[in-house]
């Protein structure tokens, strides 16, 4: 396999990489395809965007093909995935809470899902590279917890037990040379655009995007709970480093735990203004509690750093990061006209 | 559920249980069926065995069905799984060696089967315990390794990755309370009767077994290489125990290490006779080496200890186990009249 400048896997000697994104129209899957249209992987010389709608267009230098589909069909996955795609990016994903209330759907996306990107991939004329979203939600252990590399991972939801044997069946499909996989155990990303949602892991973002609109939200967990976190910027990053990187140093093990941030909810609220502080109002919920608790807070992430991975820096950037590329959409979506600010909150 | 006398799982209040044995034709289910037929398990009131092919006839106190089926075939396993079923002991699958000649036979056998196996029970009226076999070969480590109970799995083969992976849908089963499953990573089981197979780890059983034949038998590795083993017999004693146990302490981690035996090659030698000894030729073979360096030649196996796993007993008692069950069988399948001590060798 010939590769360029830029370490992309290339096919053959053609020198030219199509890259495609499966969950292309989700949140992290749009946010990576406008790093890719701003020329961010010189390599890339075409685009395919592919989830359960249409995606939305997006302006690039090279050609984008928007295609709807389901993850789990191969022959619609085959399409997906051409001759001559390098780059696979698996986000396509039925997220914790919808994984937990419908066993089979989660089923069917998160573990067929993953087989059939094996498959396809399989089929290539050559083994691309290909970056999974695994989850932090496939550990245990809990707030007192500052989990090292070698950790095994013990989940308690359906969600993370299928993310945890994706990763098994992709790393096993990299020994057999079927692809290079690298599997990026994402923290929990803030601060999410748009509305809260049934995730329990929505309030961490829920707490700093709703008093940024103006808005009340309820705060389930006391301040002192930790939790791992990134900025989508990050795992964008961390996306285009696991793409370009020498994947040699992994050996057999794909799986990685990325330099997240662990943060309490006392610091992260310590980042507004006291006026969007008290917007923040105590609501004990045990049921989300419950789930939450499981979480492990912290990772020791040595491995990601020496494989080149840029640990998260603080919050008041991740806030500063969502001002700039996702309030202006944030209040659009929601029919609220201005930012808070303009509107003299 | 109510519970027998035994701490056995019925089915309601009926106070029967139906036991059924995927992969009842083989090594260890014949074994299992032989001990259940003998009154093991007092609440058993039939079985079903179920394989590829029809399962030889057993004598039994209760009714016995034997089915030829496929066991990542759902609807097959649905009739080989019928309502009353309390216990379910999953021993189908394609092993070490096959699994990496063919990926696809490999994953439909060990992964789609145990999902099968997974509708299968949670289509139940009342949720069965559940018996999974897998095995030292998921995880990594190496000579050197002592492994800790809370290993991660890092297998580098396929049949490894696919047991690893079913674990973690069967400990999510359970979760979901469709099941309650108990994984039992075998250690390699000796002395495994028949002939020398394509098995990496067939040379283990090979070198006692043969020279109780009175035939010679190739050695692949040094005498100071260390296995993890267990006997047959102590095999389905964990079954047993693992079928009527409390499985409340499991909680969410349904893996158990079972106290097998660390034993060397050369310690395995010394429990033969000096003439059956001289009849194991070494024959230093690189490709069987460089496999089953890594898999692990210790566990502490702590926690299935005070779990009332009973440790494997030494070799002497496991060689004696073999000519007391599985000798005279060897010797008539192969041809072979009597024991070598009987002609006189
Ligand atoms: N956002 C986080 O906090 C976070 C944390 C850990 C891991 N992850 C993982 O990162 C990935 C991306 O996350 P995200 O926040 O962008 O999620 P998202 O829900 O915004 O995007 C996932 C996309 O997958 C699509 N999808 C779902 N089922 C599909 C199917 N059957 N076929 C095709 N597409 C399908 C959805 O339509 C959605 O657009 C996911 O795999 C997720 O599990 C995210
Ligand atoms: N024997 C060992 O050393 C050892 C070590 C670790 C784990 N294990 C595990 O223990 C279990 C039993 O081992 P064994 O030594 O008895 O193996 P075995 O090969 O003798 O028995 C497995 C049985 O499964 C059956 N089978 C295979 N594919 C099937 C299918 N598609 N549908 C239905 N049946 C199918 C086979 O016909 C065979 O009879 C297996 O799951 C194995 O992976 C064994």
């Amino acid at each position: 396999m010939a590769r360029t400048l830029a370490g992309l896997p290339t096919r053959g000697n053609l020198g030219v990489m199509h890259i495609t994104i499966l969950g292309g129209g989700g949140f992290l899957g749009r946010k990576l395809a406008q790093r890719l249209a701003a020329g961010a992987l010189p390599g890339c010389t075409g685009l395919t965007l592919f989830d359960l709608h249409e995606p939305a267009p997006l302006d690039a230098p090279f050609p984008v093909r928007r295609l709807a589909g389901d993850v789990a069909d191969p022959a619609q996955l085959r399409a997906a995935i051409p001759p001559g795609t390098g780059l696979v990016v698996h986000l396509a994903a039925v997220v914790s809470a919808a994984a937990e209330a419908d066993f089979d759907l989660g089923l069917r996306v998160n573990l067929h899902g993953t087989l059939a990107v094996i498959e396809a991939c399989r089929a290539l004329p050559s083994p691309p590279r290909v970056i999974f979203t695994s989850s932090v939600a496939s550990f245990g252990g809990g707030q007192s917890a500052h989990l090292p590399d070698d950790s095994r991972q013990l989940p308690a939801n359906s969600y993370g037990a299928q993310k945890a044997a994706a990763e098994l069946l992709l790393q096993d499909a990299t020994r057999k040379g079927f692809m290079d996989a690298v599997s990026i155990r994402l923290p929990t990303v803030i601060v999410r655009p748009g509305r809260p949602n049934k995730a329990a892991s929505s309030f961490v973002s829920s707490i700093l995007r709703e008093p940024l609109l103006g808005l009340e939200t309820p705060l389930p967990v006391g301040e002192d709970f930790a939790v791992w976190v990134c900025s989508p910027r990050r795992a964008v990053e961390w996306f285009l480093h696991a793409a370009t990187m020498d994947t040699t140093p992994l050996g057999l093990d794909r799986g990685v735990n990325p330099p997240g941030l662990s943060v309490t909810v006392g610091e992260m609220l310590a980042a507004l203004t006291p006026t969007e502080r008290a917007l923040v109002k105590p609501e004990p919920d045990a049921h989300v509690a419950a789930i939450v608790a499981g979480w492990p807070a912290s990772f020791t992430a040595d491995r990601a750093r020496a494989l080149g991975f840029t640990p998260q820096e603080g919050v008041a950037d991740i806030l500063a990061a969502f001002r700039e590329d996702d309030l202006g959409a944030t209040l659009a979506e929601r029919g609220m006209a201005a930012t808070r600010t303009e509107r003299g909150l």
